[in-house]
């Protein structure tokens, strides 16, 4: 049988000199490419696309890398002295500062479910934080293997994808950074509009809202404590921006992570679905399952790095899911604290559900050579082809939350169903409490 | 060893010849079949069994396609411009309106968990019709193959089946359309007799029912902003009705397209079957693997078309089960009320089952074929047999509702358990809530 | 690889000679136990373990069987006309009509959850007879293919038991009988020293405890409607008792055919296992291969007949244990009724309990054989040993509830995490109530 | 293809020799070792490692072996007539005086969620002795053929670990011991501190704080009945010490075994992933396979003898975990209760996932030879490695709480969100509970 498939091949020599040419010229471009960092910038890689999401983390001491903007991935490399370096610090210090005086307010008033949030909200941005430092630490072990499965990938027999990497990471990135941002716009409105009418009407008298109560009020009486100058202004919003971009980049990073994974394991699909009904040599079988354990190892690596970051995100989630859902039927006063509620709960729910979408299709692409394989007519169904086969069936490909959940769409719908049973039971703890609008004025 | 198996077969080579010109009048007929509409129209095929309900769909706007009664399932497909797509069109119109109407007054009113269920259940109809109109987008895509592999299925070797599918299709379409409309008089004559006891009782002087009251009351106060007659009267009595169709449809569309799938399942069972202990060449196992693939495709295709209308029809079973047995304690008034709650909750719970049973039968006759692949003798053990051994094995055949669960008998009992949980849960919520009658007039 | 092994094989043809020889004696034995009824008497096949059972069944009209008592199970079958069918329907009427004049003063009385058990108890009686009656009709397609397989597996090269099948099921059976009987008489002594005492300490002047007036409190109100002679307190007594032994009867029935099949298994097992670190000839393979597929036809058999009164057996457990346990808390007046709650609490865990690790024996038994398969020298790998792996490890072997859930150690544990939130929830909805003792004397 | 494989071999023949010659030694070296005991000594077997805890168990009546500090691990076995035996009897009868004790005083005083915590420590601390001793009576049978596998795998080709499994155990214990003592010191400062307190407070004219008061008030009015002496004094602390030393040695025992059996699982994965793109023989892989078996068989024997235990510590852990989360949002006096409150919760917390995460590696570990079995290239692909694949994908390998649950990173998840479910439930069931300090003195 298997001297028959030769025989067939020896037929067509022929063809097959012309293709080992085509074959060479790709592989010198290949050679070329991972040799030149110039002609890379011309490639479609995952470093070239994620390199901008890289520099704004940087900037918000988040991913302490030198030379983040260079071609070359090899050189992205964590540094200890660098300005990244000195970004995170920086803003550890800062935040940390900050926590510990929410924290200490905390322990003073006396704590219950609603006033934590805050300090939640502040030390999970620092533990973030710090996972993101670790990931940097060790980038350049995960992004140079991944640009080597890229120059793999990007030239035939592969097929381009319709729509580049990087066209796909800069609309899903700027969809979700313009919805942070219309989110974290709405707290403002919604906070400063509560602030304004209180004021308005309590006092008699006044017709102009004063900025620096309002600054007190919103930044945790900052000012009580501090001179009220445009610097420490600046610091309270800025320390404030940072940290809601700091929890919506932990989703936004895993979404690119998963949308980069996914297209390498579409595009390996695509490969394999196009041999559908064709002759297939042992060896392109062999080069097949080689490229497939590539990419498997491709995607242990970024398990190994990402998987903690994978589960404080989840946590992350849940809780201030839970939290929001916790006020769903408190009365509020205004429609902007309506609009602020809904926008910020589904936008809450969307992210998430988004994070695991993302995340489930890496697993289901990697399913979807299985289709071909049982096509393969017995007369070449040979060892490599069966042994493809089994790894395919056999191994679990796709993100996971430090290996407690995989994040399949059967987790996410479990993960519902469980969010749904903690709402139910905290709102009917909460069921005492008194849901009706307190006095405008005290 | 393979040889020996070759040489048995060349032995009956005699027999084979015949069995050949049986197949080739098989093959014959089958083209026939295949290209004249006329001869189609005379076979058990899904597409002809499915018809009644397309139209039937039709006429509510909820399935716009053009030809929809012709024989050839290739003429079935979306128009734009047809009597289907104005149906549709002027059907959400409609709905859309009542919808809004509902909703502006909820909002006017206060939303509780009662008085959201019309809301709910107008909405929900608006998305069900759209996930039907998409699906009518894609039927021809559907339907065309479908009708390929019921061609192959009804001609020998593959045995009739007892009771043909239309005959099924129309038995379970009119069992499931008698228990619907029983209950929709059943809801009327409940809510009739209400009113007229209600007015009767606390009205002096009064001995006939006011028509107009009831109907005023029952649609929401429809009729204090609209002129009372016969068109009005027709519209809301008309777009009642509909939704509950649709509502109803969905679950009965879900268990026709099971019905239809396990049917195909089940033979391709009873022929694997008829070849227990018996010698089977290569060529058949490889025609037996060929057909399972086909029918396998047939499964991914009606799963991309239908998963989210299963996904819909849960959560609506789901949140209607709830929201029936929310009022499972409380008092009711007269023994009609207690009969038509009674009735519409083991209705809505015995579809609901249905739904999962005749959905998880699909996933059990794809198994089937497992038993005699045992049986097979280590002579006859080639490499076909060990393949399809492997298809039936590792592939999961089943309905999905959008791949976060799977229509089996174990997420259904998975799923009745939750209900269990949210149930305890709704009746702790509302236990605070008095569920004695309220006076009769007021 | 597989000519060596015919070669060893050949060497050994003198030793196998005497093999054959033997195996033919065992043949012939067989065949006379097949054909001769009364040399099946000797055997310790399962339908001489169970019949006992089926004859107390047949008394209290649960197993309407002819020739119940014959050595021969091809005669064990249902009759329509038979004294077994009597019982049943006599049994069924009087049940029926305890169970309507129950319900009758249920719906009088208003229900809640407490005054519920006693109509649930008595019409689930009802169901599980009819699920027996039922079993009894498809009894002897399955005891008759059953004996064959006991035939087969009570000689050599099975091994023989420790312990006989029947002593085992006498023992089992025996045991749980005691405890019923136990429980039932606890009962009868914890309700009759309540009254008693209630009686005495209310009515002065009274030192005899009216009989009567305890009957017509402990059969709801019978007497008030009867006659008061001995044909209907033995009526009454008879009624509850065989209700009694209907509920317990269902998980012991469930039990003794659990170990029935898992004695089986652990054979097969046993003779696979000597088989370790053996040289074993293909056709051996091939015949324990076949073995297994017999105790997978037999085991599925099993399931098809059994699957329903597993699932009612699951549900009636887990209703009476919530419903037990729903009144941990409440006080009660005498040391007798503690012993009795206490007492009739634990004999329900520890029955369900056995239910499910009996039944999980069964699979945990048919894993066992993998063992030696690994230990299978390569050079005896052949595809026979390669599929009865397959076959192995693949399949499920075990109980199911309507294929709902299996009955596994696993599945036990997640019903009684599942068991626990239940209680934890029917506690909080009970928590309004007030759990002292009511007044003695009203 | 296989005649390839033996050339080449043929080829390498003189390479071999040499292979061979050091192979004698090393088999030479583990005949010496398994046959003289002193030479034992030096090497890191799990024997010599888990010794000492063995000893200190011994002490506390928990394990009652005869020659515990053998080298030999043959001789270390139990014996009915020993200082251990006796020691266990001793314990069992004090703990058996004081559990009983303790149970009559809470029915005298009413039994409810709080106060039943004593007896439950003490009960289940005498439950788990019996389940060591129980363990003790089978350690032999375990010990022996582990100190088998460890000289097979302490010597070449087994690599040596980085850090001996010795230093391991020893840092492993030695951190619980310390956080245990650290526990048990703040346990008692917390309750006398509050206990002081109040006497300061309530009684005046006092200034120094009564020891015998302390101690009734400790051990539950112990020294009403018995006399205050130094004897009872020793006694009373004595026996607390040893309950909560049996309870944390359990988790810690459970760490121990899962950390040595992990570490045999590492080694085998090292060996095999070294094989990666080499050229392996058949009977390498053979070897490999067969020391797979090897383990697995040590796996299961641990698992024969320790799942009751590991079910025990699970169980135990969530009892008590309830427990504490019960009482989180109770306002505590001093700063000192909430300082032992929160180290107790956290670390018991903290031991329960260091049981789940070390047993966890044991499964993990054994899955990593996978990785270099689908690099295997198609030329070696023989029988042997396809084997050994199926034998590692097929066979779960880790420890279960009596097979009811598999200790994996998932199913702690799963217990986890079941925690936060039961917890919820508790604290609305505690909701009515008034949660604020008592009067300090009454």
């Amino acid at each position: 049988m298997r001297q028959a498939a030769r025989k067939h091949s020896f037929n067509n020599s022929v063809q097959l000199k012309s293709q080992r040419r085509q074959q060479r010229t790709v592989i010198d471009q290949k050679w070329q490419c991972a040799s030149n960092v110039d002609s890379l910038e011309q490639l479609d890689t995952f470093h070239r696309a994620i390199r901008p999401y890289l520099c704004l983390a940087q900037v918000f001491g988040m991913m302490p890398l030198a030379n983040v903007l260079s071609n070359d991935p090899q050189l992205v490399k964590f540094q200890l002295r660098s300005s990244g370096t000195f970004f995170s610090m920086l803003f550890l210090l800062l935040g940390g500062f900050k926590t510990m005086r929410l924290t200490a307010k905390l322990i003073e008033g006396g704590i219950n479910a609603k006033n934590i949030v805050g300090v939640v909200f502040f030390s999970s941005g620092m533990i973030i934080c710090l996972n993101f430092i670790s990931l940097a630490r060790g980038w350049s072990r995960l992004i140079v293997p991944w640009n080597g499965i890229d120059i793999i990938m990007l030239f035939p027999p592969y097929a381009p994808t319709k729509r580049s990497l990087r066209f796909k990471l800069l609309i899903t990135g700027c969809t979700l950074g313009c919805l942070t941002l219309a989110e974290h716009c709405l707290y403002y409105a919604s906070s400063y509009y509560n602030y304004s009418m209180q004021f308005l009407n309590c006092q008699a008298n006044v017709t102009r809202v004063p900025l620096r109560g309002y600054m007190n009020k919103e930044f945790a009486g900052f000012f009580d404590n501090m001179p009220y100058n445009f610097i420490f202004i600046f610091y309270s919003f800025f320390l404030n921006f940072t940290f809601t971009f700091i929890w919506n980049f932990m989703d936004t990073f895993i979404i690119l992570i998963s949308i980069g994974l996914a297209q390498r394991f579409q595009q390996f699909a695509t490969r394999v679905l196009s041999l559908a009904n064709r002759h297939v040599t042992d060896a392109v079988w062999h080069e097949l399952r080689m490229h497939h354990i590539l990419l498997c190892e491709l995607m242990d690596l970024v398990e190994a790095n990402m998987s903690h970051i994978v589960l404080l995100s989840c946590l992350n989630n849940i809780y201030f899911i839970c939290n929001k859902l916790l006020t769903i039927f408190t009365k509020l006063r205004y429609p902007i604290n309506y609009a602020y509620f809904w926008y910020s709960l589904l936008f809450l729910l969307g992210r998430t559900c988004t994070v695991f979408m993302c995340a489930s299709r890496i697993h289901e692409a990697s399913l979807l050579p299985l289709e071909v394989l049982s096509m393969v007519p017995s007369d070449h169904w040979t060892e490599e082809v069966q042994r493809f086969t089994h790894q395919v069936n056999n191994q679990f490909i796709g993100l996971s939350g430090s290996r407690l959940f995989y994040l399949t769409r059967q987790s996410f719908f479990g993960m519902m169903a469980t969010l749904v049973y903690y709402e139910f039971m905290l709102l009917q703890l909460d069921a005492k409490n008194n849901n009706d609008l307190p006095a405008l004025c005290v």
